[in-house]
């Protein structure tokens, strides 16, 4: 297999922890890592003899994304969305500017034939169950067609299956209701159409409060809901963390007590903490991108490797193409 | 003050907690109540001399809204809409069919002069903050207008102020960026009305992530999105719940471990309840209207009863028309 690319430029703790991340993804998993980004950069760093694809430039997390694309060819997002595309890295791992991301994996690597649009898909973390639950679009498209969510259903349901093994997803249409003529004309269009497509396991429409429990695998929705949820979810959590964390260290009698119950606080805490669970994933595009959370430490760059690797392997590419099937002339 | 009138009819255990809620907040806080709803149903019941008014008939959980509110004229809900119009109830309390409640209020109360649309406002419980997050529309309407969305922020800072007594609540407006520009056209124009709009204190955008934390006191977006936040942090936060008391309470060791840290969580808990946040409100018509919880216990009645008597002393309706402000012929 080829190497994953990674952007060593992107991300509030780069070059340093992405660096390390990368160190750590070759030494203990063994995956090869393509590194891309300014040579000065990682002057002083040890990268342990990883391969590097120089790039002038850095496109900075404020930057417009489509303007800073297009004026900045050499910068370190770009390049990486080059090698995919070239074929010297298999797949691309960023922690920078999201959009700037995305822009550059779709005009560099291209859409899969047919895909209207690509999504952002983000595994939200479901205590107690043995998956998460897939949320796409996580952002990529504030306004989506009945078509799009189709496929966005699709999509997901191939991300899951190659992501965790389940063979035939449960696809849910985040709505506000669950009879099919609730949440607006988007949704029920998209409710008919979904209820009608083939090679789906479609349950109908969910809500919210559906999101993060095992009801379903693939919750289906325009990327303006979805980044809302997503974000509502992750806020909610950080803000019951700082609450238990109040509780169980609190007062010294509270430290006291809590110690034996800390180990078990401190699983639940990773099983919701985004960066183990390898961030979220372009999907659409003739290329694997994964956008790890600005924020990455050298674990989340780690586990986003990993995921792209397992990605790789289980030709995700491959499996949308085959889902999407564009139409041929001639074809309704 | 005119006595609040209940739906007894209205809720998952309907009559029984309804009533007995009913009876607390006249026993507990002397708050004068009126009973609405089928004097069958009240018979066996200890009603402690409370007002009835009579209603034959009762629009159940699934009734489609609109219909029900046209046909079932001697329905309890449609009966409490009228007793508000007519002055026999200064406000209106249901844990019944949301939308049939919504319909009885606006068809019977009629909206206040100048608003576009009424809003449900729901307070999301922020653990650690003074205030819970005043979060509207949470569900009346799935398709909103800029100019509606503006009057969202008059609403929901006029309920603010009467219910948390903050003087200038600092207001939000819902989308997946801080910049002005994103979000689509919908966020974008309302973005740009609400900076202009006098009587206002905005923030600008607010993100999901300030949903639920001490960011925003007023956070405004449509119908759906706002529905589909409210539900996911109620999903999220009894996932979690499950979670912690799995931990707490799973072993032998950890219960004994837990037991000093217990009424720490149990705090957690009820700050975290729906239930003691007096239920969810509708802004807009000219006579109060709380929604409670579909599976209100008769805690959760008195603390919709009580949040009913304050925003009547408070004359929240009298506040949102003064905020509305509707236009006059000549004004532009």
């Amino acid at each position: 297999m080829r190497p994953i690319g990674v952007d060593v430029m992107g991300g509030d703790r780069a070059p340093g922890e992405i660096v390390a991340g990368c160190l750590r993804a070759k030494r203990e998993l063994g995956i090869d890592v393509l590194l891309v980004g300014r040579p000065e950069a990682l002057e002083g760093l040890d990268t342990g003899g990883l391969e590097v694809a120089a790039a002038s430039e850095v496109i900075d997390m404020s930057e417009d994304p489509a303007m800073a694309v297009r004026t900045k060819k050499d910068s370190s997002l770009v390049r990486l969305a080059e090698a995919v595309r070239d074929g010297r890295a298999s797949a691309m791992v960023s922690a920078g500017n999201t959009g700037a991301t995305m822009a550059s994996a779709l005009l560099r690597t291209k859409r899969i034939r047919g895909v209207l649009r690509p999504a952002i898909v983000t595994p939200i973390p479901v205590p107690g169950a043995a998956t998460p639950t897939a949320l796409l679009d996580a952002g990529a498209n504030v306004e989506c067609s009945a078509e799009m969510l189709v496929q966005f259903a699709h999509m997901g349901s191939a991300y899951f299956t190659a992501r965790y093994g389940v063979a035939e997803p449960r696809v849910g249409l985040l709505s506000i209701g669950e009879e099919p003529g609730k949440g607006g004309p988007l949704r029920k269009e998209a409710h008919a159409l979904l209820s009608d497509e083939p090679g789906l396991r479609f349950l109908g429409n969910v809500e919210g409060r559906d999101v993060m429990s095992d009801v379903v695998d693939v919750c289906v929705t325009d990327g303006f809901t979805g980044n809302v949820t997503l974000k509502a979810l992750e806020g909610g959590m950080r803000t019951l963390s700082t609450a238990i964390l109040g509780i169980l260290l609190g007062t010294e009698e509270a430290r006291a007590a809590s110690e034996p119950l800390l180990p078990a606080f401190a699983g639940l805490a990773a099983e919701l903490d985004p960066e183990s669970h390898g961030g979220a994933m372009l999907l659409g595009t003739d290329g694997l991108c994964i956008i790890s959370h600005g924020s990455s430490s050298a674990t989340a760059i780690v586990n986003a490797i990993r995921t792209a690797r397992d990605m790789v392997e289980a030709d995700l590419v491959g499996a949308i193409r085959r889902a999407i099937r564009p139409e041929r002339p001639g074809e309704a």
